[in-house]
């Protein structure tokens, strides 16, 4: 079932595949290193070969008679096209998709005809009804869903289909290719992969320091929130008073999905440099009646082809429990979240409101105090300075400008996490993300990550939001349906100081 | 997400549910033992309080837009489901999956709208068209897909499903309701299942003596095809010169989902009876160099529920490259198979051509001796006397029968499997699956299975299925798509012996 | 290290082994099967050869001097004998091992010598006494204790050396050869097999369902104190509300030490019935609040070569802690003990008392209404009688006479477990062993074994041993150093009313 | 048995360790951290302490009639001497150790009273003479014995006795204690772990990139040979075309005693460059068909503590065993070894032959070269400056040097390795090893470690022990017994040549 032999006729100047399928080769043939083979293409060459090979990989869809009758999927045709996949240049493989997606699509024809006898048949009994109703769901099957699915069936297939959605994510993201064509294949992967990665099938992981050096290096690269600096560092995350959680898939051995750390203490922590930095605890004993509270102070997605595709939810549920049986009388959950977006979003407004000639931002006695240690005048001038210095983040060096800016600071990121929406939801897609899960906004901490990163990115503020259990099922549900965020007294506080003293 | 509070109001008459959700309580939850509070139900209870639980676990679908937007899926929802359906009788499962499928189904209103939609849209652009088809298609998913969507998510969630699949088909053979609606939601589910038992999330293990007894005790009660003794017979299948396989599923641990048995032989083995009735190896060392021949003696499924998703067939390929990777100079892989149906098959012939007056399944000779060893005439007092034989089995025991028998038995047997055809395809279920899977019919072997299942079946005949390696692929192509049996000389003289001597 | 090529010269009826040794061919080797090689002996043979094999495999000692120096051991020789020795028949084995402790043991000559020498230098510097002492102590050396070191060393040569023991512990017992250089040899290799058998290089297995087929038929067979009948009756005793345990050591692979069975109670079981043959909670998903009591119902060793070397005491501690860390709220431990002998014994007075004309066992009312029951009178015809109906177990049919005997068989049975010493000690084995650990002897039970052999090895009455954990270690103490039984007050009463009632 | 309360009395000045011990606090006490406890010493305290806790920790042997019915040993004693011996300053445990060797050793009297009753025994029966030997055996066991056994026991007491006896053999070396009594201690903790880390224990694992972090992090740190440098370094060595394997002790889990490293090559590799420094197959699939030799390029021993208890030649034969396994055809096997100490050697003879005015050590023609290279007389001049250059490594930086001393350093090495000796057998450490194994000393290798380790080890020389599997026994005996060290032409060549030029 897979190429015996794959020989490049180099003199026609046309690549020929021939090959033999056996069943007794499989095993030798995954031995290949089709990457070795790497065929050079003519001028004219790649657009033919790819028509050739989606010919011949993309077999029709059997009839809706014959669609439980037809021959088990050959494994050749699935890796021969993950090896001539794997062997394009970025471009190529753009334009591949788009061949793809458009010429081995649906029948459009097929479905309108079916679509016609529906309509003739809404008369009929329900019984006829039913049966239309199946032959025109069978005929909306795109003819590359078939290919998919037999991806998915041979050895790291599943992981191809996850990287060859992330190259589609990119292809639509960058406009390369808009076509309605590659959004489809994109939907149709999309519920795929959601089959596949549904939760029933996923295996929840603690990473430990006696995890092979394999997982701990990867957890390593993909940690995206606060970057492990070194072997230390990630010994340090899954030591004592620390957890580390991961959701692997059977098709995918040995690669993290979805990564969750934890920090294990007695309060909720308001700054991240007590958790990423402190190594005093690193080789004591854990010691449980200190243990009263778990902080999620860190979740990465690992395979952008998964977007979507909701992992880290169902992985927050899991580890609570996890938690919650290894110690019964933990009494507090909640994340240590970062706030990307914040300073942008605030460089925005204060560029619109310098165009716009506005002050509106700070009170008026801010706005003296900066002027007086900018050395400028309460107005633009104030604000052009103030601009720069959240840019460079030198404000940070000045004891009297932190000062002066932690309140205003504080009640704008509350506004830009509370009251910033799109579509009606929280903009911040952490808050998002911890809002939809039904957590409550719970507290602000100024000064919480003091690293260059933490300060370029939200003025060195981070959010807590705290699960309580008792009500995130409702507090997801008011969220989702009615749009209301749940959040604390010091949350609204910050807001209305924002609503009396910064007008947006 | 899980009921907190499970009352059943006694008083009422009316079963309450009551239950207040968290996140919290999940693990004690699942501890809870359903089984025990089996709610008994008043008459008007059962219908009333399915119509109530429907309506509140089969959400309605979200709208098109809203699809990617709606809440995580609340695991209460899906565990009172599968509390409530345990809880009930067969009528009333029935009944239950009758309503399910009638009353949450397909919103057909809203699929003819589509329809319609679609026909005036022909003559726009292909954006369009693909949107509306887009449209189409997720109006045509069914209400409860959603919920088995769910179910399949929580702890067993998967091996419910696959059990209640089973009930789905006994109800539908058993003609119990032969609603279109049933149909439907069993190919939804089948569809599903199909999904998550592809082959890329199955796992091969091999089971030995080493094997946890949980999965020895499940291969032993499962096994079908020659059914396992005692603990010494086990021991013996898992022991030297003998493997066995199984694939197992993350979603349902420790449940073997299809096992195939082998014996390591010299030849191609020619009965069953040196394969599980031989006990002298059960201590030796296996020695390499003996081992030339991989026999497969018996593949079983083992969830009903699974049933026309395919894994058998791939479950050989997988076991034949283990096998080559273990012996290198394996060389012959063949089945040793049953012919369940030969013996009706040649009983409903005999009773038929006795109401017709009949007597050409044997030649005349044969018919003479017939009538001399059973003292009667050769006519249609032979041929009762001969079904009375083989239906009790008595035959075996003069040798002189069966020494007469044999070449007709043989003959018959060839064109059995050979000859009788359903929907073209080979009548005989082992036949076909080998066929399917681009096997040769290679030898058909007298005195193969003696036991009393053996005769009582397949009058003791079995036949070799042989996987030539470099020719299955071409032979399961010929086969599925023309119909073509690929035989060896041995059957095909059978058949023409059959073809001269016996007239159908 | 191994023999490459082992030839049996059989013209010269001799045997002749010739090999040559290589480190290349160590794992061809392992593969061969020695047992088929099995050479048989002609008349002069078996003799001549074992002096050959012995002085080629037990090389001799190197000198003090070089004893660090000496090449690193050959597996041939190790495995040679091994082969050797498992060749033989039960009588030459005694013979080989009475000759291997005769002829390879200490060097006599040397030894007086050193200790001459030892006395001579009684007025030196201590450095040159020291060193005469390593020297002596290194002259005591048998020379084959080099040989077991090395049959240590290769693979399952530890498991050869405790069947080796056995077979040691049954010549000495059976007096078959009563010389004091045999149990010279059993003494070398019993402190060896404490070496390697000490604690720290056990490890405690919980075995359940899911454990290996091998290991739990292994537990059924060695399972001497209430035999398994079946697999379900395995299953039981390794399901919900129990625990099975067992050591296992890192050079036996799959092969259990030592078993312990425990119930898992709300109270201290009084029976045993109810935990072999009670089969209600066999799917039941265990209660944790229901769990108060450990309850060790049967404890077995199963390698007679490890007489000696004590692993149960170990056992039930690390099961102690082990059951305290699951189930942190467990407040009882105790056994529930057979007592064999105790039946024998009884009988055994009986005799003597019948012989000697005494009926002092039982009062005189008991004696006349035994008398009564039995139609004898109350002298020795009732003694017969009684004697009789105990050997045959019949008394347990009439409720009449075991109300009548219950008082008396369990006063003599408290006195029997209490009163009955052997240097000391308590008589009864499963007595000593557990005073010995520290328990309290706590209950006798009426009716606690109504099996057959309970009922024939002590007339039904079975007994806690409890272990009250605050007082083991003094209890222990005060047993082994001053011979100090700790009772409850319903044993001392019972031998009150045996010393008041019963007079030996 | 276990202390539950660890009480200081402070106000009396005096340490006061107060315990109870229980079976049931086992399980909390292992949780106390006990190097927190810490206790300061009063000036008068520690000596006289350590008599206490000697006293008490260290019981009196049995009796040697009582010695098998010896109460099972406390726990608690011995965790109380770990704990306390772990507290010590380094100067403190060479006291205690040195007061424990002395005063709880053997009963020298004891021992000298039944030295006398053997000798009076000589002209009794052997059974007589049989039973002092065992008594006097007996009475020759130091008291301290007993407390080792009991340590390695308990949880992690294997490990500390492993690191104590590093602390002895530091002792030793540094000449701190020249007690005999020390050295005693130290013979019976060798002979005692030599039992524990017999190989029948120790178990073979192969390390790879999937190994547990915690494994290849102390992997890293171990190497001692050729420095692990960083993780892509260690990623490297445990990659394709290199196996590391390593022995485990299952009393000392997760703690690897020895590691062998191996490439896998074509060729028997003749420097060290292309193994540890060339990363271009990193992620290269293994091509079996390329490997034809094993080279053991690095082998490390772990612990100070076990030196002198033999593992490392073990573990290369059975590492040779799995090559052998894993690559059928594997046809060289072979050390690439260092040469520590050549260059020392070689510059404690230019010393002296500096000193002693003698220029032979290279030929006239050398010197001259030397001479013309250095600018100096080829006299004493010219070996003053070659020492310097020798010293510095600054000759390699002279391509006419280097090419001038290639053969004088080549044969001075082959001398050095083949020709100086420490009684009788090679003096360099590796060589001794491997010579002991039964290797050929196959070939030097100039240019084969040019790393500035190596060479200032050795001149930059390589050497291979290449292992002969059909002669490494005689080999080794060879050796052992005659010492005689095989070499090949090439070796032998080189001290022919150093013969004729270079005299000593």
């Amino acid at each position: 079932m897979i190429p015996q032999h794959i020989i490049c006729t180099l003199r026609s100047g046309v690549r020929c595949w021939q090959h033999r399928s056996v069943l007794g080769t499989v095993l030798r043939v995954e031995a290949l290193d089709f990457r070795s083979v790497r065929c050079r293409s003519t001028s004219a060459g790649p657009v033919r070969s790819m028509e050739e090979i989606l010919t011949r990989v993309v077999v029709p869809l059997p009839t809706y008679e014959t669609r439980e009758k037809s021959p088990p999927p050959s494994e050749s045709n699935s890796v021969e096209f993950m090896h001539f996949y794997r062997s394009l240049e970025k471009e190529e493989k753009s334009q591949l998709l788009a061949k793809l997606s458009h010429d081995f699509g649906v029948d459009h024809k097929g479905v309108s005809e079916l679509a016609g006898k529906l309509l003739d048949t809404q008369q009929r009994d329900l019984a006829t009804i039913l049966q239309v109703e199946d032959r025109l769901r069978y005929s909306l099957t795109p003819r590359y869903k078939q290919l998919l699915n037999h991806i998915s069936r041979v050895e790291s297939g599943v992981k191809f289909l996850v990287d060859l959605r992330a190259d589609l994510l990119e292809i639509i993201s960058s406009k390369a290719s808009d076509s309605p064509h590659i959004r489809d294949l994109n939907g149709t992967l999309k519920s795929l992969l959601s089959e596949w990665f549904s939760v029933g099938l996923l295996r929840l992981e603690r990473i430990t320091w006696q995890s092979p050096c394999e997982i701990l290096q990867k957890i390593s690269q993909y940690e995206a929130v606060h970057p492990v600096r070194n072997w230390t560092d990630i010994k340090r995350r899954v030591g004592p008073y620390r957890r580390c959680y991961a959701f692997t898939h059977a098709a995918m051995p040995g690669e993290p999905l979805v990564v969750l750390h934890v920090a294990l203490t007695e309060d909720i922590s308001d700054n991240i440099q007590s958790i990423v930095r402190e190594f005093a605890t690193l080789d004591s004993e854990e010691d449980v009646n200190k243990v009263n509270t778990a902080v999620f102070y860190s979740i990465s997605s690992t395979q952008a082809g998964l977007q979507g595709v909701e992992l880290g939810n169902v992985l927050i549920k899991r580890v609570v429990r996890e938690l919650q049986s290894e110690f019964p009388h933990m009494s507090q959950f909640s994340s240590l979240s970062p706030i990307p977006g914040f300073s942008s979003w605030l460089q925005g407004l204060l560029s619109q409101h310098r165009k716009e000639g506005r002050v509106e931002l700070l009170t008026d006695c801010e706005w003296r105090k900066v002027a007086d240690v900018t050395n400028t005048t309460p107005d633009t001038n104030a604000l052009d300075a103030l601009r720069k210095l959240i840019s460079t983040g030198d404000w940070t060096r000045s004891e009297r400008l932190v000062h002066i800016l932690e309140p205003a600071l504080m009640r704008l990121c509350a506004w830009y996490l509370y009251g910033e929406k799109r579509r009606g939801y929280a903009l911040n897609p952490v808050a998002n993300f911890h809002l939809q899960n039904g957590a409550t906004m719970w507290r602000l901490n100024w000064h919480a990550d003091t690293s260059p990163r933490g300060v370029a990115n939200s003025c060195g503020i981070m959010v807590n939001y705290r699960y309580f259990l008792q009500e995130t099922t409702s507090n997801s549900a008011a969220y989702m349906h009615n749009k209301v965020i749940t959040a604390t007294e010091q949350v609204l506080g910050l807001i209305s100081q924002f609503q009396k003293n910064s007008k947006l």
